[in-house]
């Protein structure tokens, strides 16, 4: 009966990715605690780079230095 | 002082129907709890039917298999 | 599949009370918004007065004054 | 090594302000508590005013009774 | 940069449980979607079974009927 | 009327730094962004550091190998 919520940077995510995540994090909570798949509960929100803060400023600025 | 999130799939939930969900959840907390409804918080997070994810996949493909 | 996050402040809430709200916020899901109750979870946090802030000032302080 | 989340309506927040929010909150935890920049996360959320509640009614319908 | 937030019921996981699902969540996020583990941030919140709800009643109630 | 969430280790943060904290960031989002401080809330959670994870460990196992 997990709830898990994973966020992550908005950068085009394909719809396999997301499936492919949501099964691997399912089946690692039943591998690892026993945990029924049925019942686990998995929300993805992508985030916008502006609205992602690390070390004080954006992931929007961070990527522009890194160029 | 309560605050309440609560996420749904985002399938055309009209603002009606938002500001009905606002306004139960309010006086729930206020009759069974006492909360005070001033100070009451709600926020509704509609979630894409890719990023939702139940019983290893996601609901986009669970609503497939049911068609 | 609703899922719902209640925070209220700590104050000994009895599990009676978490019962009913419980019961209350799913019915409210089903009945507003069709929600099927099976799969709607509900996860109450209750929060030390210290930890919670309103109006700039923690609720402990505040009801310091109130008194 | 703090998360924040930050959730704030809807309402046209420039990237510069957001910059200057991350900047500020990240520099508040470093010098209130110590914590470093490097790996304090800050994720911002900005929100509908028809899916955020206060006093029992949407932001959207309180802003129309303002007027 | 993910950040991942995993809610179970509080049932006497261990420290060895927790470093497992915490190393299987970085490595799936780093296999997957080649997110960098360093930046990988994983909390997990265990949940009183009476403030955890499902199908409209308490986890603590749905396990006195299973017995 | 934003709502901000602090996640922290849990390591004896006194109620003063607190309120500290939460004065501090409800002063930041009322100068930058001219939020209502009245209806700004704060929640601080403490999380132990075994169950915090960053660069696929513990914060727990970190710290031993920073001794």
């Amino acid at each position: 009966m997990p709830y898990v919520n994973i966020k992550i940077t908005k950068e085009g995510l394909t719809p396999e990715k997301k499936s492919a995540l949501i099964k691997g994090v399912t089946e690692l909570l039943h591998n690892l605690l026993g945990k029924n798949p049925q019942t686990t509960v998995i929300i993805i929100d992508e985030v916008d780079t502006d609205n992602w803060g690390i070390g004080g400023e954006t992931v929007t600025d961070r990527r522009k230095k890194e160029i």
